[in-house]
């Protein structure tokens, strides 16, 4: 039977284990603690910095991926040299662990990009504020997610607590120029490791505060949904990604697509593909890092929907208010990550497929009100 | 969070854990081996026949529920006493358990059956033959399925073993007509805890050597659907079911329909529902045991099919050739029960959804025999 091994405990291994037994693949999760919210597929629970932990993890799996970005490259490269089927490879994964190695990658590739530096001076930062600003984008190129680690500033004082402890994020900051962006889209798709790669419709994403909210897919002109498929494919074979490829990108009011950030795992802008696709991001995950053929992406309806769920308070667990929402929505799907609940904490999320996408998310935020209001309509 | 707990660690208890962790329900199997097709969410191992067991099992449960319909009544009836949630309850399982009590209740309701009759002698046995031959159907009343506990008769010898052991099944056999049918079909539906109840469409199912096959959905005119929904809800309501019922028809040449056999709990003829409908009757079962809102039982497509994966020897996992099936097949959705093989043994299924029935099944029997032959095409 096929086993695939993933590092990290969340809601992105949590996912992926209706998949696992749909296909029959036995799923282990290493993960940080006994409560995750993948416990109910957890294998070990332990410090995947440890080098022996993982090589013991390691031993019987067919393919080994993550939930995360987390797992220093050191640590991959040294499970490769055992023969460990890392997926994506470290080669490839250093792309979305480092965003500095990312941008580097991407502009020799010849891809759409934000004017962007390096920077390890204050200098350097004031240098590209003149020449970019009033306003850039300050990112620390490893350890940020969910708006975490990103901050729009205009006087290089807003960044130096950054700047005096560059150490904790490789020796270096990215600067990039302030995208003016109509909207922000998401292209996610999968290789597997026998080569194959295949799309899922191109989908709008909306983002409150740094953090995913809401995504609609498919979104935009065949134009523009070709420019974002050659961009993944381009990204996906010269990065060498096994797995999952989300690459999400700015849309300009020129109708150009400029890339905002990458991930190679299941990721949220892909939560619609669960109950709007033939093939899941979570399924295909598994299929790709196993080298299996991959299933087809076609939507199920003309449109699909996602709205997440964030938590409100340390009170309201969210599922114990789906009932409420599912007596109004039926055609709603719920899902919950079973995590303690904790505002702003990303909780759940729902889907939804059918004709017309305004009333798709008009119902999907109904049933979101419901829920964070406890069942009390307002 | 809400906790279900299933007796019982075969497919369907592992079909419902997918459903589950979607919905952020805890779900906890009773199952009787390490090494059951649920083992993934196994909670304990043991004895279900023992009442200790099972209500140390019970604690902490919103329901319980079943994989299978073995749990005598008397210990399901301690467990109510005890205020346990049995859903369905011990006064509607036992037509599910005991096909004698079923005949008695359906005929009270005026439901279409074969003509039947409750049999503890040879006597009786050759009067029916008389009656009704030149064969007739005889069940034991309890303890079977797939099949076993059914035998077509010409002569009383051919049930000499059954009628020296009656006790075995309640100590009486159940005599039924050998119904003259064009098709079988099956209506699948959900009544939750709180009264709610929902139709799936109607399905074809196709057996061989009593064994379910293949099942295309929807089936058959408007006329005979309303029929069969209007039999599923008569039986649902009036013997108070909680969850998943599937009613087994036939289809006799004047278009009349006779109920055949019922299931208390998601069955193989809706297997279809998983990746054919916008909810699953695992996902169902759990919503309608926990009393919660069902949701919408539409089909994404204009017709789902599903074909059965059986064991072919001891050898083939069926699972190492899924990838020959996916590479020819990328629409067709492949689920594994992780079983060990034998012949004739429900090993995992395969679920397709589209426009056209007659290549739906057309495909999914070339995906089967391709999986059956270890990937080569014959």
């Amino acid at each position: 039977m096929p086993v695939v091994g993933v590092i990290g405990g969340g809601q992105l291994a949590r996912m992926m284990h209706p998949a696992a037994i749909n296909l029959g693949v036995e799923l282990r999760v290493f993960t940080e603690a006994e409560d995750s919210s993948a416990h109910q597929a957890a294998y070990r629970v332990g410090d995947y910095l440890n080098l022996k932990n993982l090589e013991e993890f390691c031993h019987g799996l067919d393919a080994l991926t993550f939930d995360h970005e987390h797992v220093p490259t050191e640590l991959l490269r040294e499970l490769e040299d055992l023969g460990v089927a890392v997926r994506p490879g470290s080669k490839a994964l250093i792309h979305a662990q480092n965003k500095l190695v990312m941008r580097e990658r991407l502009t020799e590739l010849g891809l759409p990009m934000p004017a962007w530096q390096r920077a390890t001076s204050s200098g350097e930062v004031e240098e590209f504020l003149n020449q970019h600003g009033p306003k850039i984008v300050v990112k620390t190129p490893i350890g940020g997610y969910d708006g975490k680690g990103v901050r729009v500033i205009a006087e290089v004082t807003e960044i130096s607590d950054w700047l005096s402890d560059l150490n904790r994020f490789g020796g270096a900051l990215l600067l990039e120029q302030k995208v003016d962006f109509v909207s922000e889209c998401a292209q996610l798709s999968a290789r597997s490791a026998n080569g194959e790669f295949k799309l899922w419709p191109l989908a709008s994403t909306f983002q409150q505060d740094g953090v995913c909210s809401e995504v609609v897919a498919p979104y935009g002109a065949p134009e523009l949904q070709e420019k974002a498929a050659r961009i993944a494919q381009r990204i996906s074979e010269g990065l060498g990604v096994v797995g999952v490829l989300a690459v999400e990108m700015f849309v300009t009011s020129e109708g150009e697509l400029v890339i905002n950030e990458l991930a190679m795992r299941p990721h949220n802008s892909g939560h619609f593909t669960q109950d709007g696709c033939i093939t899941s991001q979570f399924e295909q995950h598994l299929r790709a890092v196993l080298g299996w053929p991959l299933g087809d992406t076609s939507l199920h309806a003309e449109f699909a929907v996602m709205v997440n769920l964030l938590g409100v308070d340390q009170e309201n667990n969210l599922v114990d208010h789906f009932p409420a929402a599912m007596e109004k929505f039926p055609g709603i799907k719920f899902h919950s990550y079973q995590k303690l609940p904790r505002a702003g904490r990303k909780m759940g999320h729902l889907n939804l497929v059918g004709q017309d996408p305004k009333s798709l998310l008009a119902a999907a935020r109904a049933a979101r009100e419901l829920i964070y209001n406890k069942g009390q309509e307002v």
